[in-house]
């Protein structure tokens, strides 16, 4: 990737793909922007002039706008990956009047972009890692093929802890060197158990909460005061919402299986769906053999959405996602 | 597949799948029988033994005991297919006493199996070839589709006409040399259409109808006075019920689409599905788009179930179907 | 998508997807640019501005840079689509020096951007709907799926003619109304046959050859001469090169057997892949059976192929595509 | 599946699947026939007879008749499993000739059946519990995958040792209590490794060895000498072998990568294959991505091939395998 003589002039605005193998293993710092507003005419062009006129160069930009939206007119959704290292050349420093830091960044952002546009958005820094709390029953799959992935470099994240209304994981949670906390729950302490595992997230500054097969429903309070909620449910919503999906599957007599991964909002098994599969199922399968089958489905679509939040895909638009 | 010596001593029970490629232009005849019954032991070996020793070889046999059925006890389906040929050696004729007739057969199957043991049966024979009417409005996709099929060999059937209740598609039908007739219909005609639909079945001997996007409502007269009615529904049922479910799917925010055929019945979309088929889109495509997608799913979804049921492989048991 | 008065300031870069369903009925003109050269930042800030200053709007936009490429160092491809609406605005006229044609502007493209950043491409106008020529032999499947699809304004394109070496499938192009040349070959007459085709490309001003199962080995010297050509390939490529691909998948006994559509290159089965996919296939079937399965996942990869052609989204890079 | 009093005089041949989450914790026990033949009339009827006889219930069968074999005629394939605690009863008492075991009931079925229709054929018993070594190198994925599977019941198998030629995974086999064995190895030391691991697979009394991405070529000695081998490739047989698998997909610009189980014999890759599958992917996605998502693929396959093995589904004709 030489970097040729005069470019400077041109701006050194780039929009491309990193290397993945390096992608969670970068020395340099990245910003990721996601931001959407109304549709008009030249976002594109006024976002990446922003950065360009800073001096960053743009690592990666997909954008998206939507016809078919909710609020009844166009709208437009971008994600932007930036090279902070221009923050410390001369350019930034002089267009942020000599306070190129990242504040001073998001500020200007705010002033000459987001608010100008209507805009909404959020930004992340690679450097600072996300903490994921991991919450867990009985049932072993996905914590063991989250651990995994975060082992082995797929999932950009620390997994800070495992909580868990049953002792049962503990084990499993110890071989990666993960603390666990067994929290258990009854119907009068369930306020009470809530407000210890929000507790905890705070302890341990949790970014985002996975419920992997977490077999308790969150009250609203819950998820007013934590973090993003990522649920993986056995089913292919909108269909089989509720307990037991795969009973419901078997006596419905569907011919695929499936698993969807949502944010966890108020009303149960509506929130927006990041990431869904299915799997061929017979009629010579009952209710427990559904249920090993769609152990496989669940793990990888659960670690599909968890990896695309992470990585500061998804923007959620009423109950759709956009997953640039 | 050498007929060695003394074969006849050890019975001539075989099962076997035959040549595919052949399996649409065989000379020779064969009964398919579907059957069920509460499970007990020694159902394989009663069965099979009723042909074997009617001297008739099974070329073609499956079966299931369902352990999860609605009925509440375990139940036992099979599907046997019979080469006639044996009908005409001496051993067939002794054992029916002189009248070695399909009818004959019939009758010692009802008396000596199904009726001992409380079982439910059909019979189908492949010399008598099924004649099929699909319905259709605008949308050709589904019409070529299995026109075509039905002219590579791959569905064992004529396709006896085609009705609409649009003028639409009548080049196409004519294309493919077979009868097409539009029958408008409005509120208040509807009754009179349906006769009109109904009669038309009966003067051409339609053994099954297909809903090739049939974008009307049958009613319950209709449906309790005609053969068999597959609906290719654009939706993964039961999820997106009832109108424009590409719609409903992109408003929900799902990242796959499906298609569902299945028996139609006097509750709309909750019939027996036959076979469901799902294609993955993301939230860069309008409904529109979810259309042309779709339109690859349902049409290969349609053209499985047709072919599950004329080659007699489905037995219906209340929402349930077991595809054998 | 409101054009709103002052947006000239902001240059009106923009980056969106269109209604899909419109895509192909638009009444305003559109040019879709390839463009491919050595990375080097700022590349997607130098196109995007070549068009902002001319007043072109982007339509839509999509980058990728190769980092693991076969010229052994990084380079970047672009896919862009600009209104063509601006070139009548003064602004144009301005920048092209009175001469706002389409030519003025390609010449101006080729000075100021592809010449001094070494780059390679190619501009497409989507008032000039691509002529294609179908070539076949005797099956019919491919045939009907493209014509539908071109029916159904699935793809940008007309079917300017059928050529086959059998008069087989006369009858299903002339219920098309495409016209149909049967030119049967031998060994002997190959040449004469592949010069008469040619005639027949030019005199039919064909942009693409497709290969809609033409059971015959293209010359080196009619692909030289030809348009560019896409076959479908009836096997999983690499494996399965060559004659009978489903009966070699038969042999090896595979598990899943697909199909592959690439452009068709000197070296046999060698071509770039635009496309491909694959069916679940058991011990049980035969190759007629594989064949019959077979057909399904052809037709779905060859129309998915000639759609990204056609939508000029395909970019060659020796054995490898892009599809932006 | 009551067992109602008279049911021996009809014979007590069943044909069912059992409740499958029971499978693995039945109480009784049951033994599983592997048979294949030369095709000929009667032969279900046949083997079927044989065990009615006995009065052993048929729990499961399936068959199939090959009609496209390699060894050039039409040949026979069967699975029964059939329910052992009849061998206790007065019936097979009478037949054995009063001495009702495992090993008179063996050499009955020698003598009677596989003997007269030259036969082939294994058999298992569920009591006896399969052990199963796992080979690795430096990747944990299929370790811990098939080690949880086991653990869930869904493997029929212990899984007896790990053995790897690095000792990276020590601590995964210990956190499921497996014991390990670091056995390094080297071009000079290659045979004594074998030896070693030889001695290690009669010590603890294998039935199974399963490269788990075991990063070595095992020598024809080796494979001579050791139980079946299953191995998982990366890659779609027969594309791809050798090394490096997905860095030639990304070199030939596939669009589908896949991973392929197969039994490891002499000729690398070319060994019968148990079970495929394939994962997409695009352009944008450099080898070590594909690394990543090829990961998904390779473990689901080798955990379907493994347990369709234990579970004594697989029967290997020349290159080909028939899983019933």
């Amino acid at each position: 990737m030489p970097v040729e003589g005069s470019t400077a002039a041109a701006g050194v605005l780039r929009e491309s793909r990193p290397t993945p193998g390096l992608r969670y293993a970068r020395p340099v710092s990245r910003a990721t922007f996601l931001f959407s507003s109304p549709d008009r005419p030249g976002l594109v062009a006024r976002l990446a002039g922003f950065f360009s006129e800073l001096g960053l160069n743009i690592v990666e930009a997909s954008n998206y706008t939507d016809l078919h939206g909710e609020r009844g007119s166009s709208r437009f959704y971008m994600r932007l990956v930036v090279d902070l290292a221009g923050l410390s050349l001369p350019r930034a420093q002089e267009r942020l009047a000599g306070s190129a830091t990242r504040a001073a960044m998001e500020t200007r952002f705010a002033e000459e972009i987001a608010g100008p546009l209507g805009g909404e958005w959020t930004i992340g820094y690679d450097d600072r890692v996300a903490r994921v709390a991991v919450l867990v029953t009985k049932d072993p799959t996905c914590l063991y093929d989250l651990a995994l992935r975060q082992r082995q470099g797929d999932l950009p994240c620390e997994i800070a802890l495992v909580i868990s209304n049953h002792p049962t994981l503990e084990a499993a949670a110890q071989s990666f060197r993960i603390p666990f906390y067994a929290l258990p729950i009854t119907k009068e302490t369930k306020p009470q158990q809530e407000a210890q595992v929000l507790e905890l997230l705070r302890k341990h500054d949790v970014d985002l909460v996975v419920l992997a097969r977490y077999m308790q429903v969150l009250s609203d309070d819950f998820l007013g005061a934590a973090p993003p909620v990522i649920n993986i449910h056995h089913g292919f919503l909108p269909a089989f919402q509720g307990a037991k999906p795969y009973h419901q599957a078997h006596a419905r007599g569907v011919k695929l299986i499936g698993a969807t991964a949502h944010y966890a909002t108020k009303d149960l098994d509506e929130g927006p769906i990041i990431e869904q599969d299915v799997e061929r199922i017979t009629h010579a399968m009952g209710p427990e053999e559904l249920v090993r089958v769609g152990r496989d489905v669940e793990r990888v679509v659960l670690a599909r959405a968890v990896r695309a939040h992470l990585e500061r895909r998804v923007i959620v638009e009423g109950r759709r996602t956009f997953v640039l």
